[in-house]
């Protein structure tokens, strides 16, 4: 056998004790939003440490202003300057249970259920979102460990404490702490598989930037009687300008705005497409039917490689019960851009001010109250040599082709990996997409937890030999 | 002497104890809106039914679900059927004086004061509106019957309780009182000169229907992330909608929107070129510059002949503080038309409905919720007999052309007039636009009262010599 399939047999031979010590650490309500949790979460975290240190990390559990955050070292016993650094990233705490009620188990009483399609399911808080997760490479460095005597490869674990609420201590901390955690690589495992079969990257993310406007009128509410016809209303000004930021194809129409936006590479295009992705099921699902976006493009691309205009707010004038006869002084509105490829999101702020200025008649004067900061996009090209083993090794392991997909959402933790460590991240994570995360029943499937560690055993291995 | 030269020599004589009369009246806080003031209300109306009493009316208090209404008659000693039967309307009631700290004498102890300007002047919460214009009519019948022994006229005061707080006894009580109060024509006097120099009748209300829309998307709100570019957003489809609702000349788009709007009479159009109006002081005064309604037609056409689309609230989305990448599933907008001529307000809703439906992408879905009901404008043609009397009798007082002026917004009660009694309103009035009415320090000039007074000797003399 070789090294990697002593270290698989290793795993299926101990999946059961995988399984209890995970839910040991499922059974602490580890609720970082809530003050009231705070002793669960330092028990969570102390847990790990003390798992860790078992399997000969070294492992400490630092304070911060918030929950502490678990760094974890392993220096493999022979290494050359060309042994990988590789950070892995997961967290600890978990989101709140309610509805509580709607739980058919309780949430912190994990539960094993084999349901009506055989599928084994582990059931309670946290399974998913991302105590199974990041158990998945413990677990792997546990059996590499157990069966090889060392990590191939340098290890640092990251696991925080704070990230479903708002990972406040987060840059702080990585700045601080900048030597010690600045690796070839980061792997964060908080995403999902493609389907049960399929395994997925996660290679690009949108980047955002904000801005709220307010455009101001009259200088005081007026009667739409007495002025109505002859006053500027600052409701229709806005409309006006929102209905401006796209022309009939779907294009975005700030002068600018694809600055630093390429074509989708033919591969990826190909890749996509043969996803065979369900618009009707995804749109459906939520009440749509039709891609609303820039028609030469197909939905995926859309949401996963398109930058948008979105409004997120509008108000103005009256908005109780029954009617109000005016034309209001002011009307406003929230807007998000989110970004792809190179565009740069001071750019694309200063291109929407100017051209939302450009829109206003003379009697309207518009205002910009938005946070200003924005980040880019996180792009990891396709070629990318993490990437590329990383795909080999799920291939080897699910007997399918990884599929490298995008998400519309951003996750901050990339940026800063980025910006403040200078390492680009891997995303790579073994959750599905009827996991149930943030709500009631969250579970995950079994099959994801074991075929999960044995995708990082042969992930950890690929990076050695590279 | 003629009877109308006796008249107007015994309203000269008399002014003194007239404005003694007003004070009376003036000092009693009848708050119709607030029923701490209940009491007040009442005791105004005795206090007016006690007088028209005493000059020969057959007067009376009618109790109503709300603030009593007064209904008081008066037989000329000699009528033909040609004698015309004249509605004169006033209201009693008053409007609250919060901020009460703003006045600068006590809003219940009427004031008379010569300000800087040489001009004198009654302050006091009602003073113009509406007590101090109600008793202009009184005041008037009082002189000819005093001088003369009789009113030249069949006469007929109705004074609400209610009109502060929206009439709401108003309707029933023309309808149950349809034949005691159907006259050949109705007087409102709760309107402005034109300046302290220029009489002015209001020809022209626009009238009004309303309407209230929900556009809804996606069936629940979305993440901005992974759905935006390829969700239909609520608020974009809305602010289109409205977009549309105007070309680039102002001119609304509705399919037949201006179906019975006609032209202005070249008379009307250039005795209101000679108003000399000032665009700049009337938008000025609410911090805008130039008329924003339809460029064909001047700012004096676009509040007074002619009818608007106008947003009164738009509100979707999140509007806290800060940002959440949202894409809402409703979005929702408050409109209200103002209409001229014989625009329908049934066939306008019909119209815009319509129209809006058809703005609806294939994901969108419009609902609407408003109070369905409107009502058409009310305009009397400037050659109407009763029009044209009072007109010369104005000027007779005045020594200038009275001018036929337009209202952009609604008068309810010629409304009701006409549906409900079937007869035309003429609308004069001696308040000014610095009355201060509804405001602190609400103000009438001693003037206004006094060739008030005189006017309406001169107009119920002349209905009588029709």
């Amino acid at each position: 056998m070789t090294p990697i399939e002593m270290a698989l047999a290793h795993v299926d031979q101990n999946v059961k004790t995988s399984l209890k010590r995970l839910f040991e650490v499922l059974r602490i309500p580890s609720i970082s939003t809530d003050p009231a949790f705070n002793a669960d979460c330092q028990k969570a975290a102390d847990w790990l440490v003390a798992e860790l240190k078992g399997i000969g990390f070294d492992a400490k559990a630092h304070p911060t202003p918030g929950r502490p955050m678990i760094v974890a070292h392993y220096a493999p016993k022979e290494s050359t300057t060309k042994t990988p650094h590789v950070l892995f990233y997961g967290h600890y705490d978990v989101q709140p249970v309610d509805p509580a009620n709607l739980w058919s188990t309780a949430p912190f009483e994990p539960t094993l259920k084999t349901d009506k399609d055989g599928v084994e399911r582990i059931f309670g808080r946290g399974a998913a979102d991302d105590k199974g997760q990041l158990m998945t490479f413990v677990e792997a460095a546990r059996a590499l460990i157990a069966t090889t005597g060392t990590l191939p490869i340098k290890a640092t674990f990251l696991i925080e404490g704070e990230e479903e609420s708002g990972s406040p201590s987060l840059i702080p901390f990585l700045k601080a702490h900048k030597k010690e955690l600045a690796c070839d690589v980061a792997f964060v495992c908080d995403t999902n598989m493609w389907d049960a079969k399929t395994p997925a990257i996660t290679t690009r993310l949108r980047g955002m930037v904000k801005e709220e406007v307010t455009v101001t009128s009259p200088s005081i509410d007026l009667h739409s009687g007495l002025y109505g016809g002859a006053a500027t209303n600052p409701i229709k000004v806005l409309a006006k300008m929102i209905a401006a930021l796209h022309d009939k194809n779907g294009k975005v129409t700030i002068p600018g705005f694809y600055d630093g936006v390429s074509k989708l590479p033919k591969e990826t295009q190909k890749q996509w497409a043969g996803l065979k992705f369900s618009e009707k099921k995804f749109l459906g699902a939520v009440g749509l039917k039709s891609a609303a976006g820039e028609k030469d493009h197909t939905m995926i691309e859309q949401i996963w490689a398109r930058p948008t205009a979105e409004v997120n707010g509008m108000w103005g004038g009256y908005q109780g019960a029954g009617s109000k006869t005016v034309i209001p002084s002011k009307a406003h509105a929230k807007f998000t851009f989110r970004l792809v490829g190179k565009q740069n999101p001071n750019a694309i702020l200063k291109a929407f001010q100017a051209f939302a200025k450009k829109q206003m008649p003379k009697d309207a004067v518009i205002t910009f109250s938005g946070e200003g900061e924005g980040s880019p996009a996180s792009e990891i090209s396709e070629n990318n040599t993490f990437i590329q083993t990383s795909a080999s090794a799920l291939k080897a392991e699910f007997k399918k082709e990884a599929v490298l997909i995008g998400s519309g959402g951003s996750i901050p933790i990339v940026r800063s990996f980025k910006d403040i460590l200078g390492m680009d991240s891997v995303l790579v994570g073994f959750g599905l997409n009827d996991d149930a995360i943030h709500s009631p029943n969250e579970k995950y499937n079994v099959s994801s937890f074991h075929k999960g560690i044995r995708s990082w055993v042969r992930i950890m291995s690929a990076l050695a030999e590279k």
